[in-house]
């Protein structure tokens, strides 16, 4: 028997009204309250229970060509998210289903051919939020990016940055389950005891910290094999002079520059890929779904033996949505944020 | 019988003085001269005839970690180049043979254990010249750049930067008799017309034109599926830009960062390796050199069916040595930029 999650009489949604210059504020949106949208055949109605914010919301707010067009002005606010079907004219979906996809920022949204969600297990024994976590796109980013693009192998030195992130801390942890060695770059001692004590990084280095380039060097004394990036920018610039010869970078993302889709730093230090014969790889999780059921089902096999955690950071409230993005910016989350819609 | 080279009775040698800064000037280096050098058991004293020059100079000159290490103050400039044996007192040498190797920027220098030359056959009915051309480091860097890093395949779009320079207008012929659509970038219609008309490349772009980006656009209306990057910046980011999906991007120099080591641009488009999923590796030459003699031949092979062309620009003198090499930032040369130290 499952329980259906609150319900409300109105749709309240979050429209883009302007595009954000530098960082997001609330009132660059527009919160509409509408009727909850009825669903014709072959359609099914989602509430939405927890929202999904991740970098690459920042990067569908700009005027940019990207992986997929931005979002429009007047448009809902396109994110990923979990919900659970409440109403159902398809096949494809029963009442009391939990679901993932894109649920954008509004209280329900509707499934059909064009927007499909994925039916996901309840009998994980995971907290629902976890299918957002490590077992939601920026885990299962993490593990292709870890498994597929860098090849970690036993032995090889791992440097990760914005560690204590949803995707950082998940491939952190996959590396060290290959048997690499992992460094994990984050803000903040706190963060950086995490890493080292909850995680099992090998070493961690905090980049607020004034030395943060001898705590590089003194955690990679033999170099670097593998990068997985997610930051850029100057930290970046100092990882890629320490790669090895031959060295392999993991490009995930680039969450520096993002705020600045005009002026970005992008990498000054290019000349390291010559002088270390490196190879830079950029991967998007969009290329990996065809494996993303074999690719679950790992990850759910080692949160099920202990050696994978899923954290969340919850902030509740779909009104605060825009200006809770931020966090990902100034460091404000550890693990995967998430925004809480619905019980 | 083998003509010895033009002995003269000293030395001239280029001494670095200063680290240049921005362009590089002939009072940057001492120019001295030493007596020519005796040899002793082991050793073989070559005549130079020829010196290579390089954007690689440029970034020796400079007081940074590369993949060698920078000329000391007071050192001879470190340069390849070509010479005639004309004393020896080693196995390895024979009096009368043309050799390749570190002659550095002076008239005599001396092979040893620990400086060796590679002997070059005589009998290939090129220039000798083309030792430093087609068949030398620049020829055999485009080489296995475009057949080891790009794996270029019949059909591909390779846009090639620098593509009137000596690496460029190398792996532009070698990806076209590989069955791709190359596309040239170079400076100035002269070149241009070259790259199209006379090394049969499918299209030219004219980076010095106001237009250049129309062009790049007109020459790859499906988008590019290899970039063989020589110069960096501005065009490096354009070109990046419009990358194919799984875009692989052989980095072989990056020579317009070269002037201003301690403030390079690198790549302020980096987010673009995301987006098109692209691979970026770079490569060196000396990674290869256990495979030199094979593609030395099949490059050979291919400039006596006519297949490829090497072409050099010949300046004279070593005392211009050093403000020769500003050609190389300015476009002034055309194929290969060589010195003609001695008949």
């Amino acid at each position: 028997m499952v329980t259906l999650p609150q319900m409300s009489e109105t749709n309240r949604r979050l429209l883009l009204k302007t595009r954000p210059e530098g960082r997001v504020k609330n009132s660059d949106f527009d919160l509409v309250e509408e009727a909850v949208p009825e669903i014709s055949d072959g359609e099914a109605l989602i509430r939405t229970t927890w929202i999904s914010l991740d970098p690459t919301n920042r990067v569908w707010m700009a005027d940019q060509p990207g992986y997929l067009p931005p979002v429009a002005i007047g448009e809902v606010m396109r994110s990923g998210g979990l919900g659970r079907v409440v109403a159902s004219k398809s096949p494809n979906y029963e009442v009391g289903q939990l679901v993932n996809g894109f649920t954008g920022w509004q209280e329900y949204v509707v499934a059909s051919d064009s927007l499909p969600f994925t039916p996901l297990p309840d009998d994980l024994g995971v907290p629902e939020s976890a299918f957002l976590g490590a077992l939601g796109m920026t885990g299962l980013t993490a593990y292709f990016g870890i498994t597929d693009v860098a090849k970690v192998e036993e032995g090889d030195t791992v440097v990760i940055s914005a560690a204590a992130g949803a995707v950082g801390s998940v491939a952190g942890q996959i590396a060290k389950i290959l048997g690499a060695r992992v460094v994990g770059i984050a803000g903040g001692p706190e963060k950086c005891a995490w890493l080292v004590d909850e995680l099992g990084f090998d070493a961690a280095v905090d980049y607020k910290a004034d030395d943060w380039r001898a705590q590089l060097k003194e955690a990679t004394p033999g170099g670097i094999d593998v990068n997985f990036e997610n930051v850029g920018g100057e930290i970046m610039d100092a990882v890629f002079s320490r790669l090895k010869i031959g060295g392999r970078v993991a490009l995930c993302g680039l969450i520096s520059d993002y705020n600045n889709p005009d002026d970005p730093v992008g990498l000054r230090n290019f000349g390291a890929i010559i002088t270390k014969r490196a190879t830079v790889q950029g991967f998007l999780i969009l290329d990996y779904f065809d494996r993303i059921k074999d690719a679950t089902t790992q990850l759910a096999q080692w949160i099920g033996e202990g050696k994978l955690q899923s954290r969340e950071t919850i902030v509740e409230g779909l009104a605060n949505t825009p200006e809770s993005l931020n966090l990902l910016f100034d460091g404000g989350n550890t693990g995967k944020l998430v925004v809480k819609i619905a019980d």
